[in-house]
């Protein structure tokens, strides 16, 4: 048993091992590509779905070692990328009598994402990404009451005006995400509007003022902070490394004045 | 009065009166929400009545306790938080007759915003973004010159090529706000008026470079200003602990030298 | 004779004649925004006239005034916003008889600006801004060349398939202006033209990349830099008043050990 | 020999020999442009041509003495931008046969970039705006697959309801790139798939939120980082120029007590 884990923890940490499950990686997402082809869907669909088949099971293989290779079940699953893949790859084999739905194709898809689990890099990157969140949720929460009480009145004053855009509340939510991204906002939202309510610019001038002011000094002050800190905790900088030596050679003459008394 | 004044401070201090104060701002807000469902609004319109009434009067009867919980009234009104939630509360009971009118409705909606004023972090974030808007009253000083020469100038040129968007000076400051968000200031505003008027490129194009320029270089400087004045202000940088040891040790040597001589 | 520039020079600097200026600034602003009314401007053109002559014979003496008052003819001349102000309110004298022409208009218009010229705040900002342009010079080059080589090449290729967008060289480099700024450039211009030439959007595509690569990265690494020096220069920081004090500190005991020896 | 290499080195380090070269680009730019307008190239296509063929004979020239002059014919190439002019002047005269193909067209049109390799500041931009990319790689392998995932996802849902959109993956690629643009992404492709399956919005919105994300957090990094790095380099800060100054004196603290001792 022991020697069973040992092997499946030298399987695991082998780059031949990460290479091939890359490779796979690749094979799928080729697949899922080529599968959006009707023709080609259509002409080969046997085949796809062994070729589709071999790779779950080879997934399913790849994590049963790491599984075991890992010092506890425990430390296997407490790592969020383990669950993320695990979560993959048995739901391929939960869902597998109803093949030819979208939801299973979409989780299909979704295996490409292993990539990200796979090769360090990524997984670094979207590490640091997703660490970057808890320190956006006060800002979040902030624009979603912003949201939120310009989408009730949007929805109160404009209703009737423009029930393509502010019909209900959630309608205005949506078309509020419209014009905070600046798309169409004043050809296609606002000017139709004005035309019924002349007074109507207030609405949208302050939303996109108030939304940029605050989304551009949040979100750019959260990053910057990010990125300044990511770079002050990689390298100290010149001036930390001579300030050691200073303190280094301030030992040293106390040193030497203690000795001399 | 002593004793009330002790207890409605305690009282405004508990963490569980806070957290009823936020429940009942999220009923306020889903109470807003529901009531844009003209379906649902018309059904239980004397329900929804009735709870306003109830969430007007506990909000009214939290002012007051702590208004009394606070040292002196002076104190209290200084803070502005404390004027925003007044005005809000004792607007809902002046404008009370009138309760189907629009005006009303949207003064409710802004109950919403009490959540800025209660919840800590939210307080802290909003109070960062306001002291940042003094520093841009220059800016904003020299966007209103650029603004309004271009708007008069547009208004002068293109009144009767395109009255809809330059017919007045009011609509040519709104039209300018559209082109400098850059919504179909090409295919909407100027590619028609080209037509008319073939060297009327240069008018747009030179508003949305400097516009550009300016809006980029003032505003992000002074966002990143901010964001460094804010990281600089929470911690001492290693550099400057260190610094500071540096500075303790140079103490400690000449205090060895002063002993000894 | 020195006493007339002694005068003047005391004039010039007394803060009232300042806020009399900025004054009349702000009414001669009034004043062209009321003459796009074209109701307003037939029904009181007389007035607007008398009004507009008295406001550029006020900047004139404004401008005698402030010119004897400086040290000399030359030294006034080399402030460039002194030579601004000259051209702005002499061109209004030198156009006197062709009053209801447009360029004349535009150029009542910008006396608007010379409030940039007089607030000292307003000064000092774009002053700073036009401080940058000269470390732009090179990145404009760069984007003038690439702008040029796209523009060539797109009206080579999509001459013929859509000529109001790239009918001619010049029509090329606004429609390319245009794409930076992503204003339509898929629905309006590339989706028409990939119809004729379904290879067409690898055009689009990398120009767009290219150029916003290019744009943000050396316009915010211009941008960056100047807040950077800007905040260096401002205050001198917390870590270097700290060294200064060190340095003051060796200097003590060095001189206590010389005294020593 | 070795006289004409030193010859061929001093010609092509003088300045005169670079300005002629910087002209006769400028030339071959007027040039490509006038050749846009097809009434100017059919009435002096002849001299065109002759104008072409002297520039391209020029640039060889230039490139031989260039080539003579250099350490060795490997240093030479060695040089990316020397390979750079070699291909673009020879490729002139490879495809010399087929003078009116588009294809040898745009590569006159390409000879413009000489100008880069010519300019020594601007090499040196584009030196280090290509130094980017490699940090880069991670982010665009991420992009990458993000872009991929939502490419097949969008092809399998909307296939049938938006095929001009999302009709094929290539297609869907284009679109996800115009969306990531924010381009018409709500009034031209979302909306009307919206009255086919009201519940794409998911689609679209999340799609935009993580794409806006990862994309500001990572480039903004990129671009801060390589900002941070080059103003680093550049000029060692005052405290790092005082520390020097500070451990210099420690030294000599040192030295006067060990001569004590």
């Amino acid at each position: 048993m022991k020697q069973l884990k040992h092997t499946c923890a030298r399987i695991a940490q082998h780059s031949l091992f990460t290479s091939i499950i890359i490779g796979l990686i690749i094979v799928n997402a080729i697949l899922v590509g080529l599968e959006t082809y009707p023709a080609i869907l259509e002409k080969y669909a046997t085949w796809m779905y062994r070729i589709d088949r071999f790779l779950l099971w080879t997934f399913t293989i790849e994590i049963v070692i790491r599984l075991i290779g890992s010092k506890s079940i425990g430390a296997f699953f407490r790592e969020p990328w383990n669950v993320f893949d695990f979560i993959i790859v048995a739901s391929g084999h939960l869902l597998v009598g109803s093949y030819y739905v979208t939801v299973l194709r979409i989780l299909r898809v979704l295996r490409v994402l292993r990539a990200v689990s796979i090769i360090p890099s990524l997984r670094k990157m979207v590490n640091a990404l997703l660490l970057t969140i808890p320190s956006m949720g006060t800002i979040m929460l902030l624009l979603g009451i912003f949201f939120y009480i310009y989408a009730v009145i949007g929805t109160m004053l404009y209703q009737d005006i423009a029930p393509e855009y502010f019909g209900t509340l959630h309608s205005s939510l949506l078309t509020l995400f419209q014009v905070i991204t600046l798309e169409s906002w004043a050809s296609g939202v606002m000017r139709p509007i004005l035309v019924a309510d002349p007074s109507s610019w207030w609405y949208f001038v302050t939303f996109i003022v108030i939304g940029a002011f605050v989304i551009i000094n949040l979100f750019v002050g959260v990053v910057v902070n990010n990125v300044e800190e990511a770079s002050r905790e990689e390298t100290p900088s010149p001036t930390d490394i001579k300030l050691d030596e200073v303190q280094q050679e301030l030992k040293e003459l106390k040193k030497m004045l203690e000795d001399r008394s």
